[in-house]
């Protein structure tokens, strides 16, 4: 931690701070005076350093932070990837590039059944699919929940797909357990604190999208309260980010792939569909993920799309899926990995 | 709802999709057929129509929604200003500005009374204080949670003001209930759907903050959630959004005020210490809120800020929290108002 | 146009300003009753109706467009994809991927066509370099200038490659009409007029990057003003835009290469050097541009990107620059094309 | 200047860069050895050393730069308020708060003069009017352009009001200088930095507006382009910067005032007008600029704003700014201040 002095800061001031410092939180400090600034190199444990405490001292100008605040979900502490298994056989993170697939919402038995079926004959390993919906309208559709939830495990048992679903409330925590296979922490939950701490409590995988206004680092830090419990199975979901920009529902943060590679070891997929918003750019997002070097991708398929009860707008067709999963396979293969 | 075609659309696809939407949803259509384009204005309670599934006919070029889709929070339906009572003569949206203060954490005994009393000899009429602390990191102090909830309700008998602490699980709610008189959402959990329908169940006040990426629509959206439970004490509360100024913590989104006035019947406050991010800010941002119709302010004040455990950089010591309620009553006056 | 009016309003005040409307612009008014709401749907050549004005009226609630307001850029008026041909075979928008690589600045002539030669061989075909360099701080190195005009032409000669450069004032067009190949407007430039407006004047390709915070449709319409001049050989440029995002110097909006290339019909290429900011960015950067369906790409390549006078941290070393178009031809191939 | 080095880095890598910095730029570097990371700090004038290449160095993690990089701008440089004088006793920056009004565009003699007088009988001291008007569409009216600039010289001999007008182009500079009282730079010109070095060569003062998506240190840096040429009559002008929000045309950032004030010692005015974008906004945005500390407003009025030939929706009636002008009265007066 780098604490620079305001200009004509005394003698007295630094001593007086630089004891403080080392008597609260056994830092040491080194002073550093500059032509006009002095700044203060704090070593030692700084990350229990109160850094808006330092701000109140009258003579503080700024307070630089050298050390990232995530532990357990950065690359320097762990620098081999991580792979989630999220069932025998589905691994994210590895060679294999792994596409989820399925409607924004569970809306009937013979739904789900026939988008599952499909989605795996053309090479789907994850079955995704709402069951508790956060909407932005309370006059919205919000999911058949415990019966969607059911449904999926229908799914999935007549299919093998493993599943993953969105998680709204920690007291569902139970529920979940032993209908999926894999917990979907939404957008607007990224910083669902509490939600976050019990997840952690359990060894299942987490699909944890990032929220839509938050940086990489408030990301990996909601990865951290996961893994802090000792659940490290956490998957990193870029799924588009607010910006001034209209025409797109979302702007796809691409560099985010790289990006988290380089911070964490921690797997990372993209959701095109959410990014985008619109069926039509579901498919060059998902080809630029790959070509970024994503681990996996998470796509929207409904049967119907147009009497879609959520997101229509950006579901895939069996047809489209099927041409986006062609496309998909020729990058995945430009990039030295399968599908 | 106004659906435009694509160039080309032929008649027979625009009686189609009219007659779907009749059968659909009893909408009747108006085709206005201009140069080179064809626009469709629907009629009727087009709330129901689903824009996402309009969107995938192939013909459908852009759809614009002409009603608002909050209901109960506009002032279309409600034009009379709604006074929101937290407790007896303490009264959000009336002549009389209210000032909530207090630390950001509940911290001891001592601390939330003695900075209660202070409050309160300056003019403050709520308490503020966190029990339950959302932090950004895990290794962050989270606050006392159920001993800060029964310290600030002994602030409250000892001094008689009111109590606003923010709430981030629904299981809580039951005892919040009797610990305090307003519940306060964050910024983080402005889209909980989930706490936001439980707390409409209730009738205790609820001071809801904006969250730090979300339009206003989205914000009134969330006060439609706890009003359609049939809990209309809601009051607003704007504390910053994100922008890519990094200089200030937030960007107080000061239009935010006259705008949700005109949009919705519901009392406007502004927290000035969250949107700064640092104490010498707080006092002009209280000033703009009020000289720009804010109905109250929400203001961090701590008996030691430099020994805070959270937020310590924006809280206001006694001195400059008298200070600044001097300049606000001097504001509040010139705008015709009283604190 | 869709001019929503607010409730209440009168059949005469309707009367008047369609009445009104129709005078001033010729504009034939479709008048639409809902329940609640009155919506006019205006047809005739709206372009010229002043939607300021028109919120004027007291009665008037919102107004929304739905002509998109560039007409010369847009793929309605003009369903081919248009290709520019920067030199005698050297096309952008076909098959070929085109690539323009060089340093950020001119330094001098050894290192200019020390530079050109290398990205030749590595398969580029323009060659870029900037003798104008617009700096934030005017402290900062501002580019050799005319001298490096001169220095670009002698790379061009030396190698063939032709060269794009940026300009930055208008009176500045004649030097570069004989020393360049193509004018390159900067993102700071995007909106100045004049030098657009000159720019159409000319016949020579124009290069224009999308200012760092310019919507897609404001980026179309500063393309529509060289256009107007009666240039149309405009080529698109995405460099990143600004979010809040601090890690990444810009957010690199990948979703802008299929949205442009549906709105408009003319060459998308993308800038991954800037976008990101820093090297080892630049080549998933690249590949995800590749992958999403743009035409080409520019790429910051120095000859000792330790030593360079601007921008080193983004630039590419020669090792690098290979490695890079290696792996950009690959993604070409898998996405039916070449470099 | 702050340089965090990659964990394991060598002394004999230290000691290599620390000699190379010394030698290159006279850089006095201390080393601080943390646990785990190890950090530079760099004595001397750091001003001339490029980030960018240091940032090639692979041992080097991440640099902060600890000195502002604006020097003439600075407040510490220059403890006191400046004060820029206009016209005779139109001062900018004193006790005094300056309203300059007037149309958005010059249309006619009679407009611009009779708007010239009645703002100025409700004490308005500067006139606005914009001759070159920089549109987003080549179809918008630009402007009466010299025709427009003369007649706004015809209203100051008329009414004595200095003019402050907006300059789009370095080759008009010589025609502004007698027909005018104060160069304005629009937010699209702020990093026009040929505009800006060549103004820098006059001693007019310059209204500079901030660029919409520009931070407050590079708007700081554009002023210092101009008083780096000798010119240190610079006004800053806080206008409304870009978000996600939607509803508002632009988002005051009421915190740029305080903040501006603190960083530099030069005068700041804000645009109530573009902010909003909406004339109902114009007054609670002028009252929140003065009690948050500006020192003028510039603000457009119109004679027949529903008329008016370019934005129109956020020009004041005479009425209107007049109820304006009393509002902000009672304000400066509760902040000390008057106009």
């Amino acid at each position: 931690m780098i604490v620079v002095m305001k200009d004509g800061t005394t003698n007295e001031h630094i001593d007086h701070l630089s004891h403080w410092l080392n008597e609260q939180y056994g830092i040491h400090v080194n002073t550093v005076v500059g032509t006009g600034t002095t700044v203060l190199a704090l070593v030692g444990d700084t990350a229990a350093v109160d850094k808006d405490a330092l701000l109140r001292d009258p003579q503080v100008d700024r307070i630089t932070k050298v050390q990232e605040p995530f532990k357990l979900a950065n690359r320097r502490m762990h620098p081999q990837d991580t792979t989630v298994e999220i069932a025998p056989g589905v691994v994210i993170g590895g060679k294999k590039i792994v596409v989820m697939a399925g409607p924004c919402s569970v809306e009937s038995r013979e739904q789900i059944i026939d988008v599952a079926k499909h989605v795996k004959e053309q090479g789907a390993t994850v079955l995704r699919g709402g069951a508790w919906k956060p909407r932005s309208s309370p006059y919205s559709f919000q999911g058949l929940k415990a019966e969607g939830l059911e449904l999926l495990h229908e799914a999935h048992k007549e299919t093998g797909l493993p599943v993953v679903t969105e998680i709204t409330n920690p007291k569902n925590i139970e529920l979940f357990m032993d209908k999926c296979d894999c917990f979907q922490v939404g957008a607007r939950n990224m910083q669902n604190f509490d939600l976050l701490k019990e997840l952690g409590q359990t060894r299942k995988p987490v699909l944890l999208k990032r929220g839509f206004a938050n940086t990489m680092e408030e990301f990996l830090m909601s990865a951290e309260y996961v893994m802090a419990g000792g659940n490290e199975n956490v998957i990193l979901c870029e799924r588009g980010i607010r910006t001034y920009e209209t025409y797109t529902r979302n702007t796809l943060d691409i560099s985010a792939v790289p990006v988290l590679k380089r911070m964490s070891h921690l797997p990372v997929v993209v959701d095109p569909s959410h990014a985008g918003g619109i069926y039509w750019m579901v498919e060059p997002l998902a080809k630029a993920a790959i070509a970024a070097g994503a681990d996996g991708l998470i796509i929207e398929v409904h049967n119907d799309p147009a009497h879609a009860l959520s997101d229509g707008a950006q579901s895939l067709t069996y047809d489209s899926f099927q041409e986006t999963m062609t496309s998909i396979r020729r990058i995945a293969e430009a990039v030295g990995r399968e599908v």
